[in-house]
């Protein structure tokens, strides 16, 4: 079943509402996580508690709403049933108010459902058209998970439009930063090449998790030109829904042999082992 | 008194709410209009309403929205006081689907209170601080008004604590493009500076309305690279709450001679007066 969190508060999802008025509706001017969780336990909840930490710090919010953000998981957690779920959090800046500069009353609402995951036809391979939105490195927002997720919705809807599965989203320097709603790992060489923050990517949690799995057989560079994306022999994508999901196409090309390779499975069993161990 | 609209009815806005799962608050995935309305009259309707077509083409949602706009507009303006009034109208592609692909159903809501405007003092003149953030004219969404306002959002705060009013931002070839709720325009040698879409500024009805007053005086460009700036002898900011409003200082610098000048003056009483014949 899946539920919401407002004021406080678990309720059925179709019955979860915000104001009007607030400004994670009004202006896009909120954070948000999204999250797994098994058996009443979420998967490396401190990471996504740090980096929303950090959007916090960025957004001129107090630190303290970190506990509001817990208590919001532990309630819809606690509420649902103990099957695999998805859990979404959010933090607004809270009503609009007319007065530049005022103290902003922040709001923390969430949901949870059944998680979803990609369907299994994914990890026969995804298909990526390179976006013309880009990621600004320079910007302070490259790095934090923030609700005016528009660009991306963007680009993922005309990837789909496209035919494909989802959008490469290129940094301002040209170089691969992520995918949408994912980051992307390329593999050339016995070198994993693994655009980060410094590269105007989201720092993903599932990210983190691989690359410990990652540094044991390759060498780890922190940036993905686009030729070497040209020449790679495996490509994966990296979330909370689908671990790790090999790419096979590019645009026009193959990547590799345009089959899923060995880092995919092996990336995908490992992703699943640590959420098992985790949450059993 | 301040009115929402949601769901098709008028309520109080304090009343007014949306779903948690609508994809304008879990994504900031639609667009807006801010109008000004008085005696039952929306200044330049049309011209919104086209601005508003024009987002949704870029949206790829149904141009027929523009009808459920109108009714917003209508129902707002007709449940309001007779005064000068702010309205805010939303298009967003409505609740959050799991299925990628599949057909949006999108919500229309909208609010309207008594208008503010600018405080008076604002008309001494505002002191502009050069964001960080860029506008890319590169992305179809640099002129579109949509909901994924943080960036702006952001940008406007760093300025105030900073000490300014408004933050100036500059697009990608490092040109002015447009404040963070106003197209601005500058004024050298008889010249009018006047970004425009083809710089990445939103197309700004008030600039528009300008603009005629303008041409009649001086001679219209539509850029304004920062060495211009440096230079001007005047410069404004224009939009639907202030009209015509003077820009005296940018960072530590003054523009001009650090006091409004005649254009800021001209151009307010121009707006002023085509927003009393229009809505009389």
């Amino acid at each position: 079943v899946s539920l919401g969190y407002v004021d406080g508060r678990v309720v059925p999802l179709a019955e979860a509402t915000v104001p009007l008025t607030d400004r994670g509706y009004l202006l896009g001017d909120g954070l948000f996580e999204t999250m797994r969780a098994q058996n009443g336990h979420v998967f490396r909840l401190e990471e996504h508690a740090a980096r929303l930490r950090h959007g916090l710090h960025v957004l001129g919010l107090d630190e303290g709403l970190i506990t509001a953000f817990r208590d919001a998981v532990g309630a819809l957690v606690t509420a649902a049933d103990p099957g695999e779920l998805y859990l979404r959090v959010h933090v607004t800046t809270g009503p609009f108010r007319d007065v530049p500069g005022m103290d902003p009353e922040p709001a923390v609402t969430g949901l949870c459902r059944p998680l979803a995951g990609y369907p299994g036809s994914a990890y026969a391979g995804l298909r990526l058209v390179t976006s013309a939105h880009r990621k600004d490195r320079r910007s302070p927002l490259s790095t934090v998970k923030h609700m005016s997720y528009l660009p991306h919705v963007l680009a993922r809807r005309q990837a789909i439009a496209d035919g494909a599965d989802d959008a490469l989203l290129l940094n301002e320097a040209g170089r691969a930063a992520e995918a949408t709603t994912a980051n992307v790992i390329a593999f050339r060489d016995g070198v994993a090449y693994a655009p980060g923050p410094g590269e105007g990517a989201l720092e993903g949690v599932t990210r983190g998790v691989l690359l410990a799995t990652i540094a044991e057989a390759a060498e780890l560079r922190f940036s993905l030109p686009l030729d070497v994306l040209a020449e790679a022999e495996e490509a994966v994508l990296t979330n909370t829904s689908g671990g790790a999901v090999p790419v096979t196409r590019l645009d026009e090309a193959a990547i590799g042999d345009g089959r899923p390779g060995p880092w995919a499975g092996r990336l995908r069993d490992a992703y699943l082992k640590a959420v098992e161990e985790e949450t059993r």
